[in-house]
């Protein structure tokens, strides 16, 4: 544990709603009750008018800072960016991160348990969309009695959820930060989804869902993770972080073991997440996110922004970041710009691919720090007093 | 069967060597006896000078134009460019193509039958190497009594074969057709390899390779064939060919089936693959593949190209080829024009990704017969008479 601009020891906690009446969904189910999984860290000021929700990716969880104990060596999955004197500054800013439905990090996903029958969901878990996800996480905001947040920010499927908040409720958000996103899921992206759905369906152990008191299909969830795992990188970083180094030997080995590093790093990596994920959320979540285009029901991107107008958005793309391509993030501020919305936009350098989101950390702490105070000045927002 | 400046009815020949010695392989294993199926278009000249290699891609085969049968719709993998009057001319050279040792299109293979147990090889199959394959060509080639080849020509791991045939044979190359291809194959490459193994080997069926007189590994071969054939796109190609289109639907199905036409064209494809290719062939070609790096034993490319100065060379890659980046191209023409080749290098504009090689025929159809032209005059190739 690394306690050096740290938030330090954290809590997960748990707000339980739609008890009595069921949670609607975009696919016409309901679902409840419904338990959303989350973390705070800072300090909310008396007007309560400071949050920050920070939203995560297909693979993210509530713990985006600081640890869970003294124990942990890894803090949470956005550490780098959040706490006090970092991008999102914990000394000014109250920040919430939660998991999505349809996760299984907490919230209520395929792996809970359905009341209904006093089993695991499995593949009785209706449908989600990344609509659903960000109404339920406007329960939570409720919950905390947040009527607007300050920002929401994200990367990735957590973009999608922050343009999704910004359609769906623009009267409850002064800014907004979807990084490495798109307003609309594109054909490769639903590709290479489809492709790791596929190997999951395959894996024997998967069983149509219904595995949790079996084997679980951890190999074919494990390829699933090594498919989208090629894809966070670049070419570059592949040739600067691998090349064609050898694992542990110093020749071809002319059969089918391991030769490269980069063969190893996947493999480790992909059997690794399956000690944390769910295989049926991975299916869950990557359908929502096939799913995602803000122009459904709206006819167009510049009409779902219509009512956004109001929103500062800070809009960060990746030069190498070849599953969410830069001319995405220009579609959308282009409509945004169009819709009225004060929209600033960088499209960052980097040889880090989709990943430098997670890891262009200094680049973004100055902008994104910038861009909060700045929207914090304007909105008069009064940041919570120093801790004596 | 559109006998249109077709090289009409082809029909598949075979020859076999290596039945008293075994031919030696990069691996330190041999491998005998060994058969080569290939197909030959047009016709020789008197001296034996015209001849044109041409060297397939991973999935591809022998049967590069033409028809097996007048009942027959679709020719063979590029006859859009071979046959009178196409990039390839037939009425002018002597065109040969022949399906690589390691496949399952004739040549032999893992699913050969192995003469020292009458059972197929399976995983007892030596693993082979790019060298290797191009060892069997030019034993092919000693058979067919053709010296010196006008040119070699190929896409893709096509690319790497004729690249390794002005290596180790550069006496035997006039001119060599590197296209959309690398002297090295990436870590990215590597990695997108190894998934699609991983998928294999997940495959209960597989059965460690020994599945010859059972059902075939064929849910994990489509799924490595799933996972290619994304890479063989561009995300521009698929945006454009389709787009976020429903298939056969007007609405999301909220459930786990088909929504997108994209995932219905790679399942449909990912299946069709299983009839024609045998999924250990898929990983000893892939892990040639892996293996194919040109610095190997030399030191650096440079020096890989050292006796390659006399070769004329034509390289060809593609913008929106993000596999086989223009760079890749880029750094071979590098070390061929030090190492004193005459190169054309061209980075054509295509929004086809990886696949362009495959469908520009009309750039390519000029470019190409062009280069052909320039290499025959040069060499004072006399062309066959015409047919009467």
């Amino acid at each position: 544990m690394d306690l050096n601009n740290s938030v330090g020891i954290v809590k997960r906690q748990y707000f339980t709603f739609a008890q009595d009446e069921a949670m609607p969904l975009d696919s016409g189910e309901t679902l409840g009750p419904v338990t959303v999984a989350y973390e705070t860290y800072g300090r909310l000021n008396p007007e309560r008018s400071n949050a920050i929700l920070i939203v995560h990716a297909l693979s993210g969880d509530a713990h985006v800072a600081g640890y869970h104990s003294a124990a942990e060596t890894n803090p949470g999955w956005w550490d780098d960016c959040i706490g006090p004197g970092k991008a999102f500054d914990t000394d000014k800013y109250f920040v919430i991160c939660s998991n999505v439905i349809g996760g299984c990090q907490g919230s209520t996903g395929p792996s809970s348990v359905n009341p209904g029958t006093g089993k695991p969901y499995g593949l009785s878990f209706p449908v989600i969309t990344v609509g659903d996800m960000v109404r339920a996480q406007a329960q939570l905001m409720d919950h905390l009695g947040i009527d607007k947040l300050m920002a929401v920010a994200g990367g990735s499927m957590g973009g999608m959820q922050v343009l999704q908040w910004t359609v769906d409720y623009p009267e409850r958000v002064m800014a907004a930060l979807p990084i490495a996103t798109t307003a609309r899921h594109s054909p490769m992206l639903i590709a290479f989804s489809e492709v790791g759905r596929q190997a999951i369906y395959a894996d024997p152990n998967w069983n149509a869902g219904d595995y949790y008191d079996g084997p679980r299909p951890n190999t074919g969830l494990a390829l699933a993770r090594m498919i989208g795992h090629i894809t966070y990188l670049s070419e570059q970083s592949m040739q600067s972080k691998f090349g064609r180094r050898l694992q542990k030997r110093e020749h071809f080995g002319f059969e089918f073991d391991t030769d490269f590093a980069i063969e190893s790093y996947l493999q480790y990596n992909g059997r690794r997440f399956t000690d944390r994920f769910d295989a049926n959320s991975y299916l869950y979540i990557t359908k929502a996110m096939d799913y995602f285009d803000l122009c459904n029901g709206h006819g167009s991107l510049v009409k779902a922004f219509a009512n956004s107008g109001e929103i500062t958005y800070l809009v960060i793309s990746f030069t190498s970041d070849w599953l969410y391509p830069t001319y995405h993030a220009k579609e959308m501020v282009g409509a945004l710009t169009t819709a009225g919305a004060d929209v600033t936009f960088t499209d960052l350098e980097s040889t880090w691919g989709h990943d430098a989101f997670l890891l262009e950390v200094d680049t973004m702490t100055g902008l994104i720090g910038d861009f909060l105070e700045r929207v914090s000045a304007e909105h008069g927002i009064r940041l919570p007093q120093p801790t004596p």
